[in-house]
């Protein structure tokens, strides 16, 4: 999946794109592949920084998770252990890295799209029409990974990360702004990275050293109980078995012929 | 005290109304009463939801905790322990319930009223004059239950929450509205109970399981050490120690003499 | 180090001034004076609030740690490990304390000096220009320690702690009122201590062990893990590792040597 993910240095942070048409969905391979990039940049002591975001043709962050790896019927308890590892070390790894992260968000950024956005130390959105962002996990009838919920509440704070999430709401830009979802908006799509860029070139003058353990302190306690309880709860038997409910097998079939018929196009934010 | 709680069944989600004049106050009888109630909609696999209302003439939706079950010389350790323990247990299953829940709040909600609203997932309250909303406690010279303040500091964060709480206030409906104590005002007793209702359908609409997991991924941790605390801490020897301790005597001594006086009329607000 | 601290006692409450010129810079003993001044006052059963302000002629709360404990060439593992348990024990003896506490800040107020502040029940702040507080560590290289931004997370959530702290961030009165980082701005020099005054004279009004009691619930399990992490982790040889970094003994010695020449005069908020 390496193909799919770029890395472009600058001076002190990497921009990786995510291009994989159509919607950047999320499989096994696909989130070790953006750990991997991610990985790359950190071992590089060069680095101070760096920025996700989408290469696709359509304004769409990431449609998130593939469906299929959480469908029962196309998955096994083995496999679905191996997926659940890998994106969960990915996102606990962006989460926790020494450097500084933002998300350049242009248009649809639902579920797991808003999962890494969220683990990034920033989020830019376009303010453009048609954008949305959101962990709508519920309104599809599966629910919100435990420690994807946790990380909202730290962005927006409880109670406004329980009424999204309860009612598997995605919001459009203006609204992101002012619950604190992102931090700033760009009118138009060709500021976006520029703007992104700008922000970063600030970030990485501050003492590296001094930041990274300070992000440490703030995140460390909870990126070890999430990767814990990840591989743990949720890759183990407990984890399978929430996706092998009937009522969910239901759900995320439902899903999967919607999005199939309407080749994704339409609905990408329909995609977890 | 299964008479003063009444429960009707709508499409999809039922109404518990609490009736017991002349403030709805609260002794060991009446928590189990309204667990029970909760239970009763709970094992309906048809209820998705339920609203938590008032059925007093007057605009009270409760006075919290009947004084006598925390005024040491009419209660004991064994009384006090039992007490404890049906009030933790309604509330703590209030806010880990799978339904969605919803307070229709019609006036006055001090202490435990306002901790049974905190319970839920949404509050509503009439805009009216004389109504208001708080956990008092320390105006009235009794601490403020531990976990209380916690779901406290869930709803308005923990800053707005000290604040209230180390002052005893209770604030009228507004400033609920802006401290994000309450979701939404209606203007017009007639209008709370339809109102909620219209949310209480959008709530229903939504895959049930999906919702209560992503609550239970919310509010387990917490509702878990909850009731820990509560049974071992406050139900324990060190939590009578609290009421039989000679200043806490005095203030719940004077606030039961306070309200026999004036008979609960002018000063609801100041039962716990 | 008692002669630089002065407690005045009025009707309920105490007004302890520290007044170390230049810049009331904390040393051990400085940690250790202010940590008696304030037991004293605790053990004083009348006493049921304090407020903590800076007698200087310049306009600053305090500067927080004299750099020279922090400096590595300048100290060793035992005196590091003394000074960061005096300063430990100073700082969460105030945010356990069982008094209604408050800070009355002029002018600067960086890094120690605000967590001192954030340790307070209540924070009023002139609002004249030069006054600025924050948690500045990261823009001089050294982290901010875990629990010093943990209080500022309570104080102003998640979110907005992380954007200041990661950026080192000092923020002027208005902006610190905006973020809840102080409760109140008064215009002018002089209303600074009479309006703190009258704030502190409403708190202890309130009965003292109830309200005690309370805001033990809400910040004990915090202050207790905060005291063993300190003892054991920072005060020990993996916290002394921290200082002992080529990177922060390069940045400590740089700002010591800009102070030295400065005089303080010009930036005292640099100071941590």
């Amino acid at each position: 999946m390496a193909q799919f993910i770029s890395t472009q240095k600058r001076q002190g942070y990497a921009i990786i794109s995510i291009a994989k048409e159509p919607v950047n969905s999320f499989d096994t391979a696909m989130w070790q592949a953006l750990h991997a990039a991610l990985q790359a940049v950190e071992t590089d002591s060069s680095m101070r920084g760096v920025i996700i975001t989408s290469g696709l043709q359509r304004d769409i962050f990431t449609a998130g998770n593939d469906l299929k790896e959480l469908y029962a019927p196309l998955t096994s308890a083995q496999q679905y252990a191996t997926f659940w590892e890998a994106q969960s070390r990915c996102l606990v790894g962006i989460h926790s890295s020494r450097l500084a992260t933002a998300a350049a968000i242009r248009g649809a950024c639902p579920a797991g799209g808003c999962a890494i956005s969220l683990c990034c130390d920033m989020r830019l959105m376009t303010a453009g029409a048609g954008g949305a962002i959101g962990l709508n996990e519920v309104a599809l009838g599966i629910p919100v990974p435990k420690y994807w919920a946790g990380v909202m509440v730290q962005v927006i704070g409880h109670a406004a990360a329980e009424r999204l999430l309860l009612s598997g709401s995605m919001v459009p830009p203006k609204a992101a702004l002012q619950l604190g979802l992102v931090d700033e908006l760009v009118d138009d799509k060709a500021q976006l990275l520029p703007r992104t860029e700008e922000l970063m070139q600030q970030a990485v003058k501050l003492p590296g050293g001094a930041r990274a353990a300070t992000k440490a302190g703030l995140r460390g306690d909870f990126d070890e109980a999430w990767l814990q309880y990840a591989l743990t709860w949720e890759a183990g038997p407990r984890g399978f078995a929430r996706i092998t409910d009937p009522n969910t097998v239901a759900s995320v079939g439902a899903a999967i012929q919607r999005l199939s018929k309407g080749g994704g196009k339409k609905q990408p934010q329909s995609k977890l």
